[in-house]
């Protein structure tokens, strides 16, 4: 199996670039997901030219269990939404779980997916993290997979190496389709583009922030938070980044994301979709995630008032 | 159903004391686990009068997933281990795999769980980790139902605060049975142990380092990794904690635990009951926890000498 991950980027097995947005998870009052929301959701940011990462960080993707999550991927597809698009989120602590969302994933047509290191145990080996990473990549054994290394240790506590990167990435070829880095040291995520990107490895920045300085490197683009919130707008300087005011534009993102960054992020966001939207179940967080207070829900609307933002959402879209 | 989690605890709802053990989890070369060696580490720990906290940090507890936990429990209840002497680890980082979990562990005759804190999130509020909690207990609807809050901050990074516990306690009486502390501070046992021991909440040191202090003040014993290679010493000194030489069999005790504390622990320990057992498999463990390298395992050989340490667990038991 090895000797078929070590061949060359096939033209269908091309890594993703652009903007991606780690899709907002809405729940109904039992806490179970709402899949008329969420695929709303999809359907809107595809609209605006904004992949969907769903199952991501602020997807609230850990508090899914791994049957929840292989079930919405198949219900997203069978609603119509691109799996070219896709990219879930399939990371996980216990490798029996990954692997076999993994394969979900690919049952259903979606090959693209996002793999955290397993995070529980802290200060473990790259010896250890890569015979993981192995695992799971041989026990799906298909060569169509192309998985992204999620490098996120302020929130994860167990990063990504460039070294294991490599170490990945030479046993694996295109399998090992690149990385979001959401380090926020762009330091790193310059050293991933310099090293790797010449070998198909796409690099994603894990915010806006970084859109500009990651495109002009020769990264892949942006998975961010706020692309759930303002898609249009990142998408767009994504895609015409050699503007004359792309500067300006990315000052504006910046201005925008510093809002909801103010506040605690997945819930403020959420907010925002249930004011654009009109229906607040949008509000709702699973635990050990907590909804905004009124003070909280007032200092965003007024903030997002000064800075003159509003969603482009469609009242009643989602 | 508040209600009937509020009354106090009654003689069938009494805490668990004494000395208990992180079971460590034994896999076949892919990585399965031997129910088999597991079953018989499971006796032998009784046998030396040592509780089974099954599926706890050292346990490799996390790396296993919930449905392999739940079949796990059936298996062992169903081979004849004590329902009653089991402890095992239900928490994660989503809610219905802890609910589903534990309700298995229940349906299987066993009431005593140890929870985690959902660990993915850092720096999470006492008011959203007080409704995952919450939501637990109300889902698994079982006022039998024994929850021991873990409390482990080096390694999950979420820590549960006095003010949480207490709370917690006012809310589900009895159903909060107690908690593991593994944070390593002192103060903070000591401080559990003052403000909830005598409302019938069993206080359990992390580490046998702690047992007599633990003892003395009045909590209920040790939840303790080393106790899978020690476990006669370290139940025996908690049942006779009184004895003139008590403090001389801590530091025997401490001397012990010292010697696997200076390596990888769980690898350590592995290698130990393989070398005891004369069962090899003992030496893996999943990914990302790696084995001993030889160099290791020599170290960890000549420190057991140098101790006087062998293992008293008969060749071939396991």
């Amino acid at each position: 199996m090895t000797a078929a991950f070590a061949k060359g980027a096939s033209p269908a097995n091309q890594a993703m670039k652009g903007v991606l947005s780690p899709v907002l998870t809405p729940f109904h009052a039992d806490l179970s997901v709402e899949k008329d929301l969420l695929t709303a959701q999809c359907r809107w940011l595809l609209n605006c030219n904004v992949g969907l990462a769903v199952f991501g960080t602020n997807s609230e993707g850990n508090s899914l269990s791994a049957a929840e999550r292989a079930d919405l991927v198949q219900h997203l597809v069978g609603q119509g939404i691109d799996a070219s698009r896709m990219m879930p989120g399939t990371g996980g602590c216990a490798l029996p779980d990954v692997v076999s969302l993994t394969q979900s994933c690919l049952r259903a047509g979606v090959k693209d997916v996002l793999v955290l290191p397993p995070f529980y145990y802290k200060g473990v080996s790259d010896e250890g993290l890569f015979a993981f990473f192995s695992e799971v990549i041989e026990r799906v054994g298909d060569s169509a997979l192309r998985m992204y290394l999620y490098h996120i240790p302020p929130v994860s506590q167990v990063g990504l190496s460039l070294d294991l990167i490599d170490r990945l990435l030479t046993r694996y070829g295109s399998v090992i389709a690149g990385a979001k880095d959401s380090g926020g040291q762009w330091d790193n995520t310059a050293a991933m583009i310099e090293r790797f990107s010449a070998r198909g490895f796409a690099v994603f920045a894990g915010s806006e922030n970084f859109l500009m300085r990651t495109l002009r490197a020769g990264g892949a683009g942006c998975i961010s938070a706020t692309a759930n919130v303002n898609p249009a707008a990142i998408a767009s300087l994504c895609s015409n980044w050699q503007v004359p005011d792309a500067d300006a534009q990315q000052q504006r993102l910046d201005t925008v994301r510093a809002v909801f960054a103010a506040l605690p992020m997945i819930a403020a966001m959420k907010t925002a979709v249930a004011h654009a939207s009109g229906k607040a179940d949008w509000k709702r967080l699973r635990p050990p995630l907590v909804s905004l207070n009124a003070a909280q829900e007032a200092q965003l609307l007024a903030a997002m008032k000064d800075a003159g933002f509003a969603m482009s959402q469609p009242k009643g879209s989602a």
